[in-house]
């Protein structure tokens, strides 16, 4: 267990934070401790020196303006689903567990917190945008206690053009900025008609060249997705499932019976024309997670598939569309020349938004498999730069791509953003040490 | 002729701009001075004393750079359609002339560098969103000469979470924080097929009612405008036209032939059921532009029917959706109560985006005039922030919205976008007196 040594010692602030916010709220325990050190990734820095875990914004309020006060680092604390260590405490200090749980479905277990601090997406963005578009408004714990509203207080609107759009600077964020207490989102209708598809191809390139058709074609896809062969074998071994072991698009059509019959037949145009090899599809609500669920259960299928003490690990670079399969072959390649993933390593993507992720296991107590792990994240995230994409799509960069964001924005802009930063969290308690060197 | 008595005299600085960018490139001649002194609107403060039309970005960094060494306002102009006084040069120095044309419509000519600072959007935004969604990258010369790129240079790619969002933040901007010298936009494809539906109701409410329930019943509507009967009138006579004088709602829907007769068929129920008085509809392309034309003049047939030396002027509240009738109704009373548009203002609603516009013309040499133009404009503000609005949704702050922004956002928030525009421009000479006091 890597818990903080000073988490060993008495944590002189304890006292006064239960003073401030009551006993029960706040915890140096342990376990606590240990489940507020590190998040799905292998990144491993240090465990808070307390967690706190506030009922209202006024009292993560009080917490902040008490750590200002006493310059001690605020750790903002979703699920810790994260990939990239944002959750880590690096200098120690506070972590404030704020899990306010988002009914909507990004993917993971997330809370509203984490998924607009990393700008969330996932499998649905590709119809309905990322947390980005969706997030109109956010209360906003500054560092020194200060309660704000990005939009206003209160205000809900379509669009607005009253003065810097602080809404869409805090999302991304990655608690750097503040601590996000509320979150005012766009809700959408739910379909009235689902229809699930799934696709098999001989190539990788045939695949993506589909997806490509379907978007060029204008399709309103609910989610179309890309499972790497490799993928489909762990999955089936995990789930007990007998899926064709080749490269696989799985499409969720939506919209009124009418349009996604008409959606249904673009689409199946388009596997036409590129050699499709073979098609299940339903309308059925029980098949249908049937079909979907090699997809949903990928991540997982390959953490199952990893040694004891292997942690996950995920790529997350974005291309543009146009670039995705020169993409998505140079990743298969840099898996094969990799020591430790080559076996392991599976790529699911988000193919309507050029997203991708190599799924892949890696021990956070061996030097060795960390640097295997760093050289093939360094490869990737390389290419997508070369390609004119991003290194991270929708996870953040966190720990663990800090020389990747200087690559791809460029000094002036990385120091621009640090002097933001120092705009909003002028003592740099704010969850220091992520995003920035 | 309003021109900067500055101008008068020799604007020392002109030589050294015409040894850096090419003495073509620089111009103080009354005419073009004046051209730049003022927008759309009736905001007056003084011309620039100098303007230049760079050719390339390299030469905007020059200028700016000259500018930046020598402390000498730049204000960044488009082609001068905006409504809040956005290019003025109240404290004089160099209009920077950036006209690079979008061929894409968002309402008046404007330029891609005008629609990105101001956050534009107009009658499409329904359907493809604003400028913020639709904006990708951009290259910006900040104060001092620095060349950014704010997702990085080259860069295009569908979501990022690569750092803060620059981006977003200089979208709507106005100027005050660098020059945008290049964006790269979203595009999108054609629609395959147009149908245009004019449908006239007995009340304001029954036309409002049912532009909501198109919006619930999921319609995705290409373009969805309300015109009041005042304005009907003005363009009838303006453009011979006759239509009914009754409230108006204006459609455009588009898609495949079939999702457009779906769409049809949900749009007619809506007008059933809020009491429709009469309809035309077509798919013609000529007899299209025909229907629509109503819409379109709107402005300038209100400005037709303005008395001499009276200039236009527009209100900008953006309400929730649901808060829209009520808001309305409310400016009518406005309206009634305003001594000098009582006559002549229309109103005219982007109403899938809770966006409306008051019409009128305001003599900008007459200061009774302009007093009751600030009060109509302050009972609109404040009408849209009590039902939880903003006061522009897509026309920007300007010179004319400065309080509007503090009753909107609160003192803390307008107080961190001025350290962030101090962070950009530490010499305050970036488009200086705009969006804040
Ligand atoms: C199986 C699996 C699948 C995933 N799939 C996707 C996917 O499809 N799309 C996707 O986008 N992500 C995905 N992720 C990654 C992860 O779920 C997201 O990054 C998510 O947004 C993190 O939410 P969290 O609440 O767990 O945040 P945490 O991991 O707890 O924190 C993430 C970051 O946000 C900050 N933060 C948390 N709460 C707040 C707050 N209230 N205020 C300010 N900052 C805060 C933290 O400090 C940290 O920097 C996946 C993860 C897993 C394990
Ligand atoms: C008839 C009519 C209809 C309109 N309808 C709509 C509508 O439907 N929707 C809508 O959104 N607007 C509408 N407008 C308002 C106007 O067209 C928009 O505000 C437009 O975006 C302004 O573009 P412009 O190029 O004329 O900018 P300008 O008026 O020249 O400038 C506007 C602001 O942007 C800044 N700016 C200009 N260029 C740059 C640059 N390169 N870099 C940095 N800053 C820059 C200026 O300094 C100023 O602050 C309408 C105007 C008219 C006259």
């Amino acid at each position: 267990m890597i818990v903080n040594a000073l988490s060993k010692r008495t944590f002189k602030h304890l006292a006064s934070l239960e003073g401030l916010i009551g006993k029960a709220n706040v915890s140096a325990g342990q376990s606590t401790l240990y489940l507020h050190s590190h998040d799905e990734s292998y990144h491993r820095t240090r465990a808070p020196d307390a967690v706190v875990f506030p009922t209202c914004t006024e009292d993560v309020a009080k917490v902040a303006k008490y750590c200002y006060d006493n310059e001690l680092p605020i750790i903002p604390f979703g699920l810790g689903s994260g990939f990239e260590g944002g959750i880590t405490a690096p200098a120690g200090g506070v972590s404030v567990d704020t899990g306010l749980i988002f009914p909507i479905d990004p993917g993971a277990d997330a809370t509203i917190g984490g998924m607009c601090s990393t700008s969330a997406s996932g499998t649905a963005a590709v119809r309905y945008g990322t947390m980005k578009e969706n997030t109109i408004n956010l209360e906003v714990v500054l560092s020194d206690g200060r309660i704000i509203h990005t939009g206003g207080p209160g205000r809900h609107f379509q669009k607005s053009s009253a003065g810097f759009n602080l809404t869409e600077l805090l999302v991304g964020s990655e608690g750097t900025l503040g601590i996000i207490t509320q979150a005012t989102v766009r809700l959408h209708a739910a379909p009235e008609y689902l229809h699930a598809l799934i696709a098999t191809f001989e190539t990788i390139e045939d695949s993506l060249a589909c997806a490509n058709l379907v978007l060029q074609n204008g399709v309103p896809v609910g989610r179309m997705e890309f499972v790497d062969p490799k993928s489909i074998d762990v999955i089936n071994k995990h789930s007990n499932l007998e899926n064709d072991v080749k490269p696989t698009l799985f499409f969720e059509l939506i919209g009124s019976p009418a349009s996604v019959q008409e959606q249904l037949e673009t689409v199946k145009w388009c596997l036409e024309e590129n050699n499709v090899l073979s098609m299940k599809e339903t309308a059925d609500p029980e098949e249908r997670k049937t079909l979907w669920k090699a997809r949903h259960m990928a991540y997982y299928a390959t953490l199952g598939q990893c040694r004891p003490g292997q942690q996950g690990y995920s790529t997350d670079a974005c291309v543009p569309q146009s670039k995705l399969t020169e993409m998505i072959l140079s990743a298969k390649e840099y898996i094969a020349e990799s020591k430790f993933s080559k076996d392991t390593a599976i790529i699911i993507g988000h193919v309507g938004d050029g997203n991708f992720h190599i799924f892949t296991g890696v021990d956070p107590s061996s030097e060795e498999e960390i640097q295997d792990i760093r050289e093939l994240a360094r490869k990737v995230a390389n290419k997508a730069l070369e390609l004119g994409g991003t290194c991270t799509g929708e996870h953040g960069i966190g720990l663990g791509k800090k020389q990747f964001l200087v690559d791809e924005k460029g000094h002036d802009v990385v120091e621009l953003m640090k002097s933001i930063k120092n705009v909003f969290d002028p003592k740099n308690i704010m969850n220091p040490g992520k995003i920035f060197f």
